[in-house]
């Protein structure tokens, strides 16, 4: 009977619109802005939770602003399937980010109840606060104060306008001071599955709409300074310049190298070389180096390599300088258990697809620490993401939504 | 008797100090700010006049400011031998750059006078107006007046103030209305020769005090956009990329390839990589090339190879973008006659000395087009030129003066 259940289109469509004309920008961009704990993203959770009660959802928000709405088991004492992901927004965002994977999740749940199908677990939609992290220059803090790694420091974080954390929360009417009560027991929770859009174009250059992610890469993000000899471009041979940016130009090409032979990613992103003169030599480049991979031990690989690269253009060039590391996040493997389950649902749904790792951070990635976690990604249109351009097909997201219901049901049977 | 000539070291650099604190900064860094007919170059002019009435030259300063002071010779009919260089400096530069070229020809000159040595030639001493641009952007006014290549736009260009080059002339007490009367007939000139501080650290790796200019080195600018695709840093394959900047580094390191193999120089100085965040593959990169080379062809045939390469790393790497020629300046080379004379009286005095090409631009390089040209370089101290660091022994300034006279004694003769 479960194989013939189908969602409801023009319903799905109707509420990711709805809550994409919150917070729309009037002006042609037509771009979305629901910063987290902003008046838009205030009526935002407004506009979800009526739509969990609508639904005779049981709702409830937690002391650091995670929406979540329970669909009931049959057994009370196992532990809930959990799925979700976020509402708010980056400053002139798309309506898909996010909000796909929530108001799926809650069309996926709506159709399984209005079925009258009776599951043994319960099914938890969950919106986390903050998963973007742009108001106040961190993100995850929903998901973080729900697996309990949130400190004191992050909410005495603060906005453009100087306004905290804590006290952005308490306009928000919640209550941060007990900010630790919003961590829950690991053994509450079965699983978590997100949908969200893909953000890239892996999918779209495949021609599918769905696939199933493997892993979430864990990004190093390095900055590297190199020192030479700012000099004067015309009275300087070639053959006594300690120019920096060339040893900058070398990794560049290096991290592509090593990125490709190792099937991670690598960029650079952000340059900078001193002092900037069209007719000097520059004696100074700084450079930010972002390496991924889903696997830890591949990814420490390529950092390796990255260290070794920079000794040795060092010394071939004259150069001083060092390597600073900004960030650190370990990959994370999607539960095998899952990606099965969502391998076997596409197959008997004829739905194509295809396995792939995914780049960007999610809340699935905070999930990951405590539970068995699987994620499936829809296409974006042209891979754009933070954007007005963003887009998914509304038959895009059906079918995610359609893969997402069926795993719930497995999951939570 | 003219071997035995010697100039007076103490006197030389006396004047170069009190020169060099005329517009010296208070502050530890010590910089000498004199931009052109700003109150500290009128300063400079004055007393540079005074020094040249006092050693009883005849002094005129032209329509455009450009300060000559003559040491008559026997023939009045004869074209002048012109040597000197300029007064104005950089902001926050330093003592010797262009100071030395003209307090150096008037000890020279000075020396002569003293001898009582009388030559068929006039020797006159030019200052020339402005070489720096550093005030108004632009450089070489005087020098381009005296041979009548300036023109009234070039009179209407502001300095920071809004104050125009003809306004500040006027405010100097000249006459910018009558600017092409400063443009002097060829056949009154027999040759120029320029001293100038290297501003490279050529001669200081080859141990050498003094070096012999066989060419001043043309510069092409070059603007190169590239662009290709914005993408997420962590979602995108790099099988899919069209990361503008990994295309740029190619071509810096093209740079430096191509101006080895041409023995020219080659310089990506000034570099902007969009939209610049860690993790966002660059969409676009914006780079200076700058390119010099002694030779006119030599130096063309190294801009064919970077249009070459730009086009051939945009198909490899599905970029478009495109060149902007910025500025193309005709190399020059020095004349042979004057390049032999100088090193016949290098050898004579036992005068240790290499030939080299010249990278920056100078009065010289404008005077070339009119008459022949030569320049001796003097080292300096870590290559280092506008700056408070600058610096040149005073060992080398006597070395380059002495080599300055005897040259201007076998060309005025």
């Amino acid at each position: 009977m479960t194989n013939t259940i189908q969602i409801n289109q023009d319903r799905l469509w109707t509420t990711l619109m709805e809550l994409g004309n919150i917070g729309l920008n009037s002006d042609p961009s037509n771009g979305v802005s629901r910063l987290s704990l902003s008046k838009e993203d205030l009526e935002g959770r407004e506009y979800l939770i009526r739509l969990m009660k609508k639904d005779g959802l049981e709702v409830r928000v937690d002391e650091i602003g995670n929406i979540i709405g329970k669909y009931q088991g049959m057994d009370r004492k196992a532990p809930s399937v959990l799925t979700g992901s976020h509402i708010d927004t980056v400053f002139q965002g798309g309506k898909f980010d996010g909000a796909l994977g929530v108001l799926g999740a809650l069309e996926a749940v709506r159709t399984i109840k209005e079925s009258g199908i009776t599951l043994s677990h319960s099914i938890e939609i969950i919106s986390f606060t903050d998963e973007e992290g742009t108001r106040f220059g961190t993100g995850y803090i929903g998901s973080r104060g729900f697996i309990g790694e949130l400190d004191e420091k992050d909410l005495q974080l603060t906005d453009e306008s100087g306004l905290t954390y804590k006290e952005a929360l308490r306009n928000g009417n919640l209550n941060p001071e007990n900010y630790k009560k919003a961590a829950i027991k690991p053994d509450q929770i079965k699983a978590f599955v997100e949908m969200h859009i893909e953000q890239g174009r892996v999918l779209e250059d495949n021609n599918l709409g769905v696939g199933i992610v493997t892993s979430i890469q864990g990004p190093v993000w390095l900055e590297v300074e190199l020192d030479g000899t700012t000099d004067h471009a015309g009275a300087t041979p070639m053959n006594i310049r300690r120019d920096a940016s060339l040893g900058m130009a070398e990794l560049m090409l290096e991290v592509e190298k090593i990125a490709k032979q190792y099937q991670g990613v690598g960029t650079v992103g952000k340059v900078k070389v001193e002092p900037g003169g069209v007719n000097v030599v520059p004696g100074k480049a700084i450079f930010s180096i972002d390496l991924r991979h889903g696997d830890k031990e591949q990814r420490n690989a390529m950092v390796a390599r990255i260290y070794h690269t920079v000794q040795e253009v060092k010394v071939r060039r004259g150069l001083k300088g060092e390597i600073r590391v900004k960030k650190e996040v370990d990959p994370a493997a999607c539960s095998e258990e899952i990606v099965q389950v969502l391998d076997e649902v596409c197959k008997e749904r004829n739905i194509p697809t295809m396995k792939l790792a995914c780049g960007a951070g999610h809340d699935s990635l905070i999930l990951s620490k405590i539970t068995k976690m699987g994620m499936i990604f829809v296409r974006s249109k042209n891979g754009i993401s933070h954007h007005p351009r963003e887009w998914t097909s509304k038959e895009d997201c059906v079918r995610g939504t359609e893969v997402l219901l069926h795993t719930l049901l497995r999951l939570a049977r």
